[in-house]
């Protein structure tokens, strides 16, 4: 029995992972739970699961309710570290992952990792900590579709190719991107995703983090990676060898499907959930290069990855309040990489040597990205 | 250094064979070489190679000329057991490398299998032996692609998905079938190949062939294995493991890449002719069911390997009489699945136990189908 924690079980990653852990109950216990806002959802998870620890957001630093009978309230630094966990699903969006991660790599736990910002905000540090990648087991369907082609692969690898969807502005006239809307965006045409991963994805930024998730995962050079698009989604990644052979892993879009992958790894066993692909169905997998000029954000990312110390910290930070903003109506969809090019542009960056590091440049870019758009 | 043979050094796959040789002189030592009627390409690469034995089809059972100065001629079997053998290639066509495949096998030589008519006649032979199967490689494009799969993955397996070009006529109205000539036979779409293995690859037989073929290599059951057309010949077979997921593997159409995963396995190594695929180049994937009725061959071949015994050799024995006759416009194209269709019908199967066994099932199947055929 593997003993589980899921941070963030009432998002949309962390439902799906309950469902997994569900369908698996001699392979998993659920040894804990942390949740948002959303208490009522938590609540009914715990009623089924009976984790023994317990969070969620309090105004007051509160303890668990009558709401959480049995269960004992505590730290998700906390809750990562107790000996019963033998692995950790961080399915946080935005920052709230960080401390938790870097918590349970310190303990030498497995860190099944959907909240791709972690990466991206301490991709350095982590690194220069040594031995955590090979605890940091993927979630998100690109970076496990490349893990799953490396299986049994001695490392010679030439190139990661991840696919893009596009998101559902890739034949929108680029003159309209402007005033598309908050709904629209959040219209994906092919994931049923969070709202933020959402936003994300139709600004090409979720395809900038991913970029540099496998960079740091698969300790990949930067121009050892591309990206292509593929509107349908089935391809979710392909690995080129360095003897010219490729391999791709491909399934119709189920989250599910690489949840189940980092919990098993590396067993695969059959689930009610699966839906076999049938090629002749799908008909074709079309292929089309990444247009960057139209997603400010992709390029803006990397920029910002490459040049490294807090700068991704920054970035994140304020991709996170601009799509916030923009969901919220206050900046147009184009306000997005604008906000977020003026805050990474007026950033110095320190070293990052540490969590306090990253928090620091954290709260900075949220306070000047507020100040900048006027909020 | 690796002591290679190969058979069949004279044809297409042979002379790929050795240019991957070629590429990596410091890992490849050609111990033999045998070719069938092209002598005078063989006394070239026996020049080039200066193996130290050779075979040729002679009419007197002749030995070595002067035109293969410092090659011992020996018999392929007595080439292939050579202790300073230790991989052979098996390049040759039909029944040709039958005897040579099972002595390497039973002398403990790896077995770079192209000829995959060796195993059609001889899966059940083989696999009574025992312990043949991890000595053979695939060469062939698409259990290559299986290969590569299934590394690093435990055999959850639940589908092998061989892709079909469906060859120069998935498209030609059925009724205009008959009167295809071998000229138009042998222009296949994407792979340039054999005169043999093009026309097997025109009425499908080549395709029910694989699926013979890995059902064998890989121990799969027959309902475990399926056929997709892909027109495009980019993504060479894909396997479905029992959570859902698939790995595909993919490349240009260029044989060099499979041989040179069977010669270096499980190395992967840069190679000068490899050309780096480019999907946003290469636009649309496709995919169609096949249709089976539209080529008999495919049926009549699965059914006869069904059967087993002797029937696959008989079947094996009555195509290359066909594909012989059709290519010299005794038989029309539609003659080809009648005439297989009719020898297998009329054969007794006995049990296939021995080589004897086979070669008597093979020679009456010839006679048979020569007989039917009014040749």
């Amino acid at each position: 029995m593997k003993g589980i924690v899921v941070l963030g079980s009432t998002g949309s990653i962390g439902r799906q992972t309950l469902d997994v852990i569900r369908s698996f109950p001699d392979r998993f216990t659920l040894v804990g739970l942390a949740g948002g806002s959303n208490r009522s959802l938590l609540a009914e998870q715990a009623g089924e699961f009976r984790p023994a620890l317990v969070w969620y957001q309090t105004e007051d630093g509160g303890t668990a309710s009558s709401t959480f009978p049995g269960c004992r309230f505590v730290s998700m630094e906390e809750m990562v570290c107790h000996p019963d966990v033998d692995m950790v699903v961080v399915a946080t969006t935005g920052a709230a992952g960080l401390g938790p991660t870097l918590a349970a790599l310190s303990a030498g736990k497995s860190v099944a990792l959907a909240n791709k910002e972690v990466i991206v905000m301490a991709g350095e540090l982590i690194a220069q900590r040594g031995s955590g990648w090979d605890n940091i087991l993927p979630v998100d369907s690109e970076p496990s579709a490349i893990w799953q082609c490396l299986q049994g692969e001695d490392h010679s690898v030439s190139r990661l190719i991840i696919t893009a969807s596009g998101g559902p502005f890739r034949t929108l006239p680029r003159s309209k991107l402007g005033s598309v809307t908050p709904e629209e965006a959040l219209r994906h045409p092919t994931w049923q995703m969070g709202k933020k991963i959402t936003i994300d994805s139709a600004t090409l930024m979720n395809k900038a983090f991913e970029v540099i998730e496998v960079r740091w995962l698969f300790n990949m050079p930067w121009e050892k990676i591309d990206v292509v698009v593929h509107p349908q989604s089935i391809v979710h990644s392909l690995v080129e060898f360095e003897d010219g052979s490729i391999k791709a892993q491909l399934s119709y879009p189920d989250m599910r499907l690489p949840i189940q992958y980092a919990l098993l790894h590396p067993t695969r066993l059959p689930n009610g959930h699966r839906r076999g692909l049938d090629l002749a169905e799908v008909t074709a997998l079309t292929f089309e290069p990444l247009d960057i000029e139209r997603h400010p954000c992709f390029t803006i990312a990397l920029d910002a990855a490459r040049a490294g110390g807090t700068y991704p910290a920054a970035l994140n930070a304020a991709d996170q309040v601009a799509v916030e903003l923009f969901l919220q109506k206050r900046i147009g969809f184009l306000g997005i990489p604008s906000l977020v090019e003026k805050v990474v542009n007026s950033h110095s960056s320190g070293s990052a040597t540490s969590l306090d590091d990253i928090q620091d440049a954290d709260a900075w870019a949220r306070r000047r990205a507020l100040e900048l758009a006027g909020v």
